[in-house]
C-alpha cells in the first residue's frame, strides 16, 4: 500500500463543499476520489487537510490517499488532471510517508476573505470577493481583531450546535490589509471551527460598519454563544490560501 | 440634447458580443442601450468605440450617447451601476463635448491576448485565458510579431469575405511578455479588423510550435487571403485593454 499526498486548489462556485455528502455528491472530495478509483481501479478514500464550505474556494488544499499501485506518482498527476473538470487543479501528487495524514499532520491553515470595499466595479474577481460599497473602519476592525487573536472558546463562533468536542482555538493571527479597493482579511491559525472564519468576518464587518465596538468582541467570546456574534459572511469571499505540515 | 462619454469593463464570457444583432439580444450594447432608455425614459443609442467579439473581454471599452435629460452624470452612472449585472462594471460617466464620438474619436486600442502555457493548473483565471501546455518558442514568435508591425494590407487575417472597405492597417505593437507560466500579447494600434488579432495570435501561436517560420509572416501578407493564415485563436484569451482619444 502506498501513501500520497497531492496539493489541489479550485474554485468552489459551484461545488457542495470539500466533503462528500450522502445523495449530493457534487463535492471536490467526492470528485477526486470517483476519479482515483477509475484510475487505480480500486476504492480510494481521499482525506483532506479540512473541510471548505459550499462556495468557498481555495488557493491550497493538501489531501492524502493510500492506494495498491505501481503507477509513479508523475502518471497518476497527468492522468487525473486530465479528467478533472476546469474548477480544480492538481498542483502536486507525490509519495508521502506511510503515517502521513493531511489532516492529523496539518500544523496551521491561512484563511484569506476578500472584501470588495468600493462602489467602483470589479468585474474580473467578483466570484471570489465580497462587495460591500459603505466605507469600513478599518482601524476599528484591526483593534476588534486583535481581541480573536489567542487562545479562546470560539463557541460564539461556531455554528454547528451542541458541539461535543472542545470548542477552544488559538488564532495566531488576524491581519486586515488595504489594496486599492479591497480589504484582505489573513486569519493564521492551526485550526479553525465550523464556519468560524466567516463568522470572525461577518463580525469584524460590523465593527467596520461601526455597529459594534472593538470592545465588544471580548463579550462576544464570553457569552460562547453564536447569537452574540454577527452574521455569516458570504462564502463566495472565502479562500483557504494555504497549509502547512 | 446631452452628449456622454462612459468607460466601462465586461466579462465577455455569457455575451454574444459588443454590438447588437436582429434576434440575439445578450450582447452589451443591447444592455446597455436597453437600460438607459428606460433609465432616461427616451430611446437610446450606444457607440462603442469598437466592437468586441461573442467571448472577448474588456478592461476598458468607452461609449457615448446622446440624451435629453437634467439628470447629473453622477445620477445616471449611480442608477446605471444598480440596473447593470455584475459581468459588465461601468467605470466612469460624464458629459462629452458635443461632437464627440467614441469610436471616430478613438485614436488608439491596445488588446491583450493571454496565453497560460503550462500544464500546471490556473483554475482561477481559466475564463480569461487560452490553454497550451504545449513548449511555445516566445524569441521565434517575438521575431515573428516584428514582420506584423508597420503599415500593410491584413487581408489575410480577416475572417470576413469580400471586405469592400480598405483591409489596410498599421501596427504599432505587438509584445510578447512572458510572467510565470503566462504569455501575454499585448497589440497596439488605431484599429484592427475583424478577428484580426485573434488571427494574428493564432498564426503567432503556429510560429511558436514550429510549423511556419517568421519569415513565413512576409508571405501570408503578401497571399492577401484569409486561408494562407493561422487558426483562429479562442476568444476567451482576448481582452480590449484600453481604448484611447
Amino acid at each position: 500500500m502506498q501513501n500520497f499526498l497531492m496539493t489541489l486548489c479550485y474554485d468552489g462556485s459551484r461545488y457542495s463543499g470539500w466533503q462528500k455528502q450522502g445523495n449530493t455528491e457534487n463535492t471536490i472530495q467526492g470528485k477526486l476520489e470517483r476519479s482515483l478509483s477509475t484510475l487505480l481501479g480500486q476504492t480510494v478514500e481521499v482525506n483532506g487537510s479540512g473541510r471548505t464550505d459550499a462556495g468557498v474556494h481555495a488557493k491550497m488544499q493538501a489531501a492524502t490517499f493510500r492506494a495498491e499501485t505501481e503507477l509513479e506518482p508523475e502518471r497518476i498527476l497527468s492522468a487525473l488532471r486530465a479528467v478533472m473538470p476546469e474548477d480544480i487543479g492538481i498542483m502536486s501528487l507525490d509519495y508521502a510517508p506511510p503515517r502521513f495524514h493531511a489532516r492529523l499532520n496539518c500544523t496551521g491553515k491561512t484563511y484569506v476573505y476578500r472584501v470588495w470595499n468600493s462602489s467602483a466595479p470589479n468585474v474580473f474577481e467578483r466570484k471570489y470577493m465580497c462587495f460591500i460599497s459603505e466605507k469600513l473602519d478599518a482601524h476599528a476592525m484591526r483593534k476588534a481583531a486583535q481581541r480573536l487573536c489567542g487562545e479562546h472558546d470560539f463557541a460564539s463562533f461556531c455554528s454547528k450546535r451542541n458541539m461535543k468536542k472542545s470548542t477552544v482555538r488559538r488564532v495566531d493571527s488576524v491581519d486586515i490589509i488595504e489594496q486599492g479597493g479591497e480589504l484582505r482579511f489573513e486569519f493564521r491559525g492551526e485550526g479553525f471551527l465550523y464556519n468560524m472564519v466567516r463568522i470572525m468576518v461577518g463580525t469584524l464587518l460590523e465593527v467596520g460598519r461601526g455597529s459594534l465596538a472593538p470592545e465588544d468582541i471580548d463579550r462576544i467570546l464570553e457569552a460562547r454563544d453564536r447569537s452574540a456574534a454577527g452574521l455569516l459572511a458570504p462564502a463566495k469571499g472565502l479562500c483557504l490560501q494555504e497549509v502547512s505540515f
